[in-house]
């Protein structure tokens, strides 16, 4: 345990992923709904979104994971999400909840922490909503920023890729959540898919760069590059480190 | 009717819609609300969006055809669905439908069996939603993938434009959809008009794919390729047989 | 008050934007989410966008302005404008109405007036929504086109930057709305500070398609450019006149 995940293991993870294609359900808000989508495509992975609650079980029963984001939530989207989880946790699927902005709003807070004790299999977030959910019980905590650090029990990963255009592209954080959901399917340590999931989007935002001239270029450029990146790039340009505590 | 549609013929239709500045109004999936209207635009098409009970019937009265789109489907985009269709049927302007998914949720499968009994100028939609749709009397069948495929009575045309970054672009096959609606406002008969439309996307594909390097820079440069496609690109690149079975 | 805002002026402000990196609210039609919120936060902004009714307050209680938009306008997006309008008046914040296609529908026409009578700090919409609109008595009206016009008073600026592609990607205008609203947490006079913004829109319009090649390319680089631009742009290539009646 205390060597994974190194770039040659995540390497080998995203190449299950292409080989997989998985389908990824995303109860996603509305605003990145294509962003998101179009990242899962690029990395091999089928995209759904649709939120109607007529629909959601039949979704989340033919996918392989569920991805839950909060952002832009209102009633229908909080009956669809539960009624999701439901599903997802029926059929045994993997699913991840994203509680977007929870620091902003009371009601999604609550939420966000009735989710959370349904048992996902991971849950991630910035700092700011990290800190508002407080212990939540979370088995997998992932908080992504400059450093993405992944903690769960004693075991501790950071990640030291990654970009600043990320800050400016509305939804880098909601497709890494989806990325995760969809390594989660060929890979069942939580701990080890995430951390290969985000040392993928990491490199892949450290290519894009390069091929950018700013915020805007660099959101194209990093579906380029989700679907470009191969072992080579993770193996020369991967920065993690585990620890036990 | 043996010979067309030719390359010449699709280019003067798309000559007609640069012209004429058709509106076209769209009852899309929230996806792809911009790419669709960015595409619609980029092409010199007017675009509108609103899927409000209250306003469509005034959309589709304003416009010159209805692209109606199943994705990301519920119970109030059916209600407004069907006002539009019964708005665009009681005006006579064309309409086509996108059954998205179908064959993934039975209820939406039914619903789109029910538009398409209402007589649809087309149906577009790929090889597993037209499977799944069955023996429907739709009176013309366009099926897209890496031939697309046009049916009517006797008649078939197949192009063998496009390229395979368009199935990692979330949105081209709803984008088609929007611009077959645009070029039916300038040639009356669907099938003449749809095998334009699928001409000038497969076209303008090919002409994007040699400015991008994978499927972020695609769907950008797609845009620009369909407000550049021109005459030559047309006839130079275009790949369309007709036959009469 | 007869020689602002200059270009040099408008670099002042627009360096207070970057600084003070204002929160801005938007009720924004789901059409140009990303877009918009990709927009501010290219600018230096943090946009925020759930139009959630349970959520409405709490967004806008946080933010330091709100941009009102009314693209795919539906009954629960007429409450939830109604209590983030009531929400900004009630803390004073600065807020903006864009009533896009107002022109379109006689009930978005009426709900647009309604607004307008409480007051907006500004109103910014194309020509033929404010010929629509008719006499609202706005303090402040902003008709953006080819030649972007303010008035308000006996004061009349004009600004001829910009550029023609951004009428074919769609969620050009809505973004500007968006950007005025950041001005206006930083300079007081929303004249001075809508003046400022669309200066700053237009400059970037023209960096941004000197590195385009058609409508797709332009909405990316448009991006990029909002990152980029700086005093010596905006001095070197702002064209704003302002005269009194």
């Amino acid at each position: 345990m205390g060597t994974y995940p190194t770039p040659q293991a995540t390497a080998l993870v995203l190449a299950r992923v292409r080989e997989r294609r998985p389908r990824v359900h995303c109860l996603m808000n509305t605003v990145v709904q294509k962003f998101t989508a179009d990242g899962l495509a690029a990395l091999g992975a089928i995209p759904s979104m649709t939120g109607s609650i007529d629909e959601v079980e039949a979704f989340v029963t033919k996918a392989d994971a569920l991805a839950v984001n909060l952002g832009t939530l209102d009633e229908e989207r909080r009956r669809a999400i539960q009624l999701g989880v439901d599903t997802a946790r029926g059929k045994g699927k993997p699913w991840i909840i994203d509680p977007v902005h929870c620091d902003y709003s009371p009601g999604r807070l609550v939420f966000a922490q009735c989710l959370i004790a349904q048992g996902p299999s991971a849950l991630r977030g910035n700092a700011d909503e990290i800190r508002a959910l407080g212990d939540t019980g979370a088995g997998l905590v992932i908080e992504t920023g400059r450093i993405d650090r992944l903690v769960r029990g004693d075991d501790r990963i950071e990640i030291a890729n990654g970009h600043p255009w990320m800050a400016q592209v509305t939804g880098t954080g909601c497709l890494s959540g989806a990325l995760i959901a969809a390594f989660m399917t060929v890979e069942p340590d939580p701990l080890a898919a995430s951390a290969a999931a985000m040392l993928v989007v990491g490199v892949a935002a450290e290519m894009a760069a390069e091929h950018a001239s700013g915020p805007g270029s660099f959101g194209v450029a990093l579906l380029d590059a989700l679907a470009a990146v191969g072992k080579s790039d993770i193996v020369s340009r991967g920065k993690v480190t585990h620890e036990k505590a």
